[in-house]
């Protein structure tokens, strides 16, 4: 099944927009996990059973397993994702962007390697280096207006009398997609501008960052991304659910399931 | 030392402007290193030992190794080059973008992991993406334009009658090098570009890919690209050396010396 129809059927199946996201710090993990071979793998996939039910998306960002050499953690996190849950979409986040023959390369780790249903990647080096991926029958998510501060460096510079972010969302949308397999992101610290892609790119998901731990509103997100279907996003938590604080009586993985619940409903009660 | 003090060191040493690019591609690999667990250092260091009195740095595409899960062998050649030929710059080409959480752990990689002295990184999501390379006192080599086809999608938009690659060589030297650790990426497939890059950032080194397999001009490539003092770049060539055509009697390795020498000739001819 390719990643947006797999998408589709995971919001439907959970009822859910919410992604999880896996940013495994070694210097956040509870103490259990800690300086064990693979204190990783046990975190992230208890993790992975405790919000499979509440999520729409699972994604791993690369650099938390690149800085500590644990590329075989994050193979061994997403055969057990594939193989006990193959319905929730596995999205590889590593915003990759080179030329053809290097993009090819890429696509190899993303798809093949880990077994992604998508990849994230950054649209700065154009339409070469996203066509490589098109190979796969897989999703591409496109960087489009990220959640930083930093973000409006570029993103925001004025193309045409509209910004920068607004040209990559049109190019996406007209060219990028012709096989259906694109995504973007969109970061939730900027609603009105959640709205302005939207308008752009008819029913394309959107994969939302910055919701959580950079404090962006679930509310004003929501209402700016909804499609007509109500569906049309992927709102990533990390942070936020990894490394909830738990009540007492609780544990990580229950703290973490709260506030998955907390998040989902919250989502659902604006869409 | 730091990475522009190095690169000026490795410049004057070999009397050299040449980058050796180690993109070790499986399918292009000499038969005898096929199929081994360690076929690509083997490969990489003979490389490395056949090309370090003529090459200003050299530059692993981690693409090539994660594409195969060959991390570890990527950290074996760096490893190499750090103990036998410490005076050559090591360049992770990695490309990453990311926000500053995650950027520090991309930092970790690059540079700890690895022991890179300097690392490429994409601009598009702005300065708090670059900042948490600065707390190591290494290069951080940020894309500006690059040889690619598709790279004009975005970097040749027009804003406030500039092409948008242009704000980015302003914003590296003007902002994002106030501890001159930066470094840019353009092209050799646009001499006038370069010129134009130059221009704008006075001394800075410039990362020129393009030579070589994607055929740019090396004539051109040096005269708009050199600065007063004969240096100012790191001119790649990686598959044309890599997988340079053996003549009667010469193996790989003296194939690929034999087309760096010649390659550094030429850029010499026109410093």
């Amino acid at each position: 099944m390719n990643f947006i129809n797999k998408l589709n059927a995971a919001w439907a199946a959970n009822d859910s927009l919410l992604c999880v996201g896996l940013d495994p710090d070694m210097e956040r993990l509870p103490a259990q996990f800690r300086g064990t071979p693979d204190g990783i793998y046990r975190f992230c996939t208890a993790i992975i059973d405790a919000t499979a039910d509440l999520a729409c998306a699972f994604k791993p960002q690369i650099a938390y397993f690149a800085a500590l050499g644990a590329e075989g953690q994050l193979e061994r996190i997403s055969a057990y994702l594939r193989d006990k849950y193959p319905h929730i979409p596995l999205i590889l986040d590593s915003k990759r962007g080179d030329i053809g023959a290097t993009a090819k390369q890429y696509a190899r780790e993303a798809y093949d390697r880990y077994g992604a249903d998508a990849v994230t990647v950054s649209p700065y080096m154009g339409s070469d280096s996203v066509e490589p991926y098109m190979e796969w029958n897989r999703g591409v998510i496109v960087l489009c207006r990220t959640s930083n501060p930093g973000g409006s460096d570029l993103q925001f510079l004025e193309v045409d009398g509209k910004p920068l972010y607004q040209h990559v969302a049109q190019l996406v949308a007209d060219k990028w997609n012709s096989n259906g397999q694109c995504a973007l992101v969109v970061g939730a610290t900027f609603p009105e501008e959640i709205h302005a892609v939207r308008a752009i790119v008819g029913d394309m998901p959107l994969l939302i960052p910055g919701i959580g731990a950079q404090g962006g509103d679930i509310e004003a997100t929501v209402r700016a991304g909804r499609t007509d279907a109500g569906t049309g996003m992927m709102i990533n938590s990390s942070r936020a659910i990894l490394y909830a604080a738990p009540r007492a009586g609780e544990d990580f993985a229950a703290a973490a399931r709260r506030v998955a619940e907390e998040t989902r409903l919250v989502i659902n009660a604006h869409r």
